[in-house]
């Protein structure tokens, strides 16, 4: 490959303006929040402004054999995002346009640089409700939110991003632009090839639009609100619930770590007198909500929650979800932050936050804990002084045996961040080795040439000179 | 391949019992539902009790390139479990056990042979509920609702198969035994594979053993019953309770011709006096409930029902869903019958509904109407008389043209019932070439053989010989 006849021919494939040189430019989109993963030196950033520009960027990185590497707003946490020497980042923040908004089908068409929240904006008014809610959900992109099939605190009732894409149009490795899919409510012609697409961290192909589903604005809720003294007991408070039958729209917990940081951060002036808190909202109408919250708030009681009750301040419950929001880039400013994003069964829940524990313990690793708690979607946050190397590997050691524990207990290494960079050796234990020979069959089918965001999801097998191919 | 030597391998690698050749028993398991598709010769049926005998038999079968058609309960609608040629038909009958309740963690681990009903009646035991209802409840197995990604009665609010599985044993068409997916409430460790293989229609993969996802029962419901006396104005009444956001839990619609058949058949004095019923059952509780139904008694008289109401004789709602579900069954008696199953747009059902009745007036084709109207899914019913061989040629010409008219108007070819034998034409005009490209692609990826029942939803490339492999 010659990276400068590569950038001749991008510049003559595409309008003035799309191709950035500027290094400094280049470095700053050339990873995403996950502090700890390697990142790789670009060649070139082209910003598209249409579907034809990402196929012909395509086509000019097929010709010279450079790795694309597609990113939206990098948030991402686990690297999936980050450059990898030589490649051309697609950034795909410009393509930006809602293009429909249609309440009878309830559906919205969408370019991938839409940001979450405007997207959520824009149905809004018209009644409409787009579930998936990352707490990035302020900065993140559609198509970010797609490539690593995003979750939320909606989840636990409303399902992940994949639950809401109907149709896809995508360029493939092949520089074809193709449309997945369907507009219909139900559909099964062929291979669920758009559900494929979601989920695959722009290995398989890059997104360059999306209709997704709508549902009703839910009916307000109900907030539920428990205190407890350890992790352990308000484990035993959401399986406890979870045994009940009980399904909150939102469950989460948020430990004192957490809370400290955004209001020394925010001056919220949380005045939280616990250890862990549960923020639970129940969304179902009338006397089957009341009754549920009823339940909910004894689940807590029962499981030794300090005090539970349903919150009957507006604000004070606004501010305990807002401070669950801004948990990651409070703790953030503590140091740097290795975020974990295991998934276990609910009933294994408890066991897994003393584990989590335990580690942190033994490896003497600060961790915070926020987490998607009625998934049982568990988000360890691995803190340690800046420049501190001996800590850092500490964290890493923990790291490491917190995924192996979250696979003992029959989970999973990543819930919603998606395995990018700092996952790929998890994926390696949690995957029997046909399971990843599959994987790479079908990326080697969709993908033939490797082009993709090589390295991303599952180690490249093999890397010959200065190609990125994956051998099938 | 050598038929006779094949069968003494299957003979030599399972127990007594479970290879069957009588050709009697061969040829009735060798086929489905739809009448009108191709059915080959079979070489052999296995029925195999475990995962082992499963790879066993594909084992064997892939030594002497023989195409595996694997099948539940043969209620496919569209040829996708008919046999092949020189195949082995794997009826996975008798891989029927619930293996697995769990309340806590909201989910079922099954044999692919269990029936959709015993499934729904073990977890209704535990207060859950398993939503995805095919018409065919009472008779098809999990693993070929799985097969179709099947839809049904409730789909319109609470999802298809697809949304319900979590995890997948699959024997490959290389003979190896893999687990796809998770058994949490979330999870993005790699590509969604077990989505993949749910609606491919056995060629990807047997299913040896599932994990479904579970909701608790639902709340009692209100029956919303309109007659209309046409199927045009019933489609209006449904375009309009999608714009007003009504989501009911079941909304169907059956026509006169479904009803008087049913009726003659079970003698279940159905007194209908409509063309066209609309059948609506709205789950949401309390006043949330109680305002919606009267919504849509509403949009039902808006639309210009001859009546509207709810149903407040709970024997006659019972009678008119029983009479949907029979429908199908009922109608068959009247002579062969050609199924359809397009999905349009919530907005073009009146319109759709409109060209499937010119399209049977100017072919001189009887066609009954039942359709999961809420999702747009609508299967008209071609009626011929037996060895009326003119009629059926107008017949399957009127049927190529109710495909081409829900493509035009944004639908798809197949809903629910898959693309099997009947309607591999219909997906590749659906498809673009290169979409079908990529299907090939990950067939061959996944299935390099080509042995996994072959020639079903996309027609084979090239057939070698007595080989059925596919070429990528």
């Amino acid at each position: 490959m010659n990276g400068e006849l590569m950038i001749g021919d991008l510049l003559a494939a595409l309008p003035e303006g799309r191709v950035v040189l500027d290094p400094v430019v280049v470095s700053g989109v050339s990873h995403d929040e996950a502090e700890w993963a390697p990142v790789g030196t670009a060649a070139a950033v082209v910003r598209p402004r249409s579907t034809e520009e990402v196929r012909r960027t395509v086509e000019v990185c097929l010709k010279h054999g450079a790795p694309v590497v597609p990113r939206g707003a990098g948030t991402g946490l686990s690297g999936g995002a980050n450059a990898v020497d030589a490649c051309v980042v697609l950034s795909l923040e410009k393509m930006a346009s809602v293009l429909e908004i249609n309440p009878l089908e309830r559906l919205a068409v969408i370019q991938p640089g839409v940001i979450n929240d405007v997207l959520r904006s824009a149905v809004a008014e018209h009644g409409l409700w787009y579930p998936p809610d990352p707490a990035s959900s302020p900065w993140s992109t559609i198509g970010g939110n797609i490539a690593t099939n995003a979750g939320g605190l909606c989840c636990v009732k409303y399902g992940v991003t994949r639950d809401y894409v109907l149709e896809l149009e995508v360029v493939t490795g092949t520089a074809k632009v193709v449309r997945l899919g369907r507009r219909t409510a139900k559909g099964v012609a062929g291979y669920d090839l758009a559900g494929l697409i979601v989920g695959s961290e722009g290995t398989l192909g890059i997104v360059t639009e999306a209709t997704v589903r709508l549902r009703p604005l839910p009916a307000p809720s109900i907030t539920v609100v428990g205190y407890f003294s350890d992790v352990v007991s308000a484990g035993e408070a959401v399986r406890g619930a979870g045994a009940a039958g009980i399904i909150p729209a939102v469950f989460e917990l948020v430990d004192w770590h957490c809370l400290r940081a955004v209001d020394e951060w925010k001056n919220m002036g949380l005045s939280v007198e616990a250890e862990v808190v549960l923020l639970a909202r129940i969304d179902d109408p009338g006397a089957t909500g009341e009754m549920a919250a009823d339940q909910l708030v004894a689940c807590f009681g029962a499981a030794g929650a300090t005090w539970a009750d349903r919150s009957t301040d507006p604000d004070e419950a606004d501010a305990l979800f807002a401070a669950r929001r801004l948990a990651y880039p409070a703790v953030e400013r503590l140091g740097p932050v290795l975020t974990e994003d295991v998934c276990v069964p609910r009933g294994q829940i408890p066991v897994m936050l003393a584990r989590v524990e335990e580690i942190g313990r033994r490896h003497r690793v600060t961790i915070a804990n926020i987490a998607h708690v009625g998934d049982g979607n568990l988000h360890p946050l691995l803190i340690t002084e800046a420049g501190d190397s001996a800590a850092r590997r500490r964290a890493q050691a923990a790291f490491e045996e917190i995924l192996d524990a979250a696979l003992e207990l029959g989970g999973t290494i990543t819930g919603e961040h998606g395995v990018g960079l700092l996952k790929a050796g998890g994926l390696e234990r949690e995957l029997s080795p046909e399971v990843l020979a599959m994987h790479r069959a079908v990326k080697a089918a969709l993908d033939p040439a490797g082009l993709l965001n090589p390295g991303k999801v599952f180690a490249r097998t093999t890397v010959s000179g200065g190609t990125q191919g994956l051998s099938g």
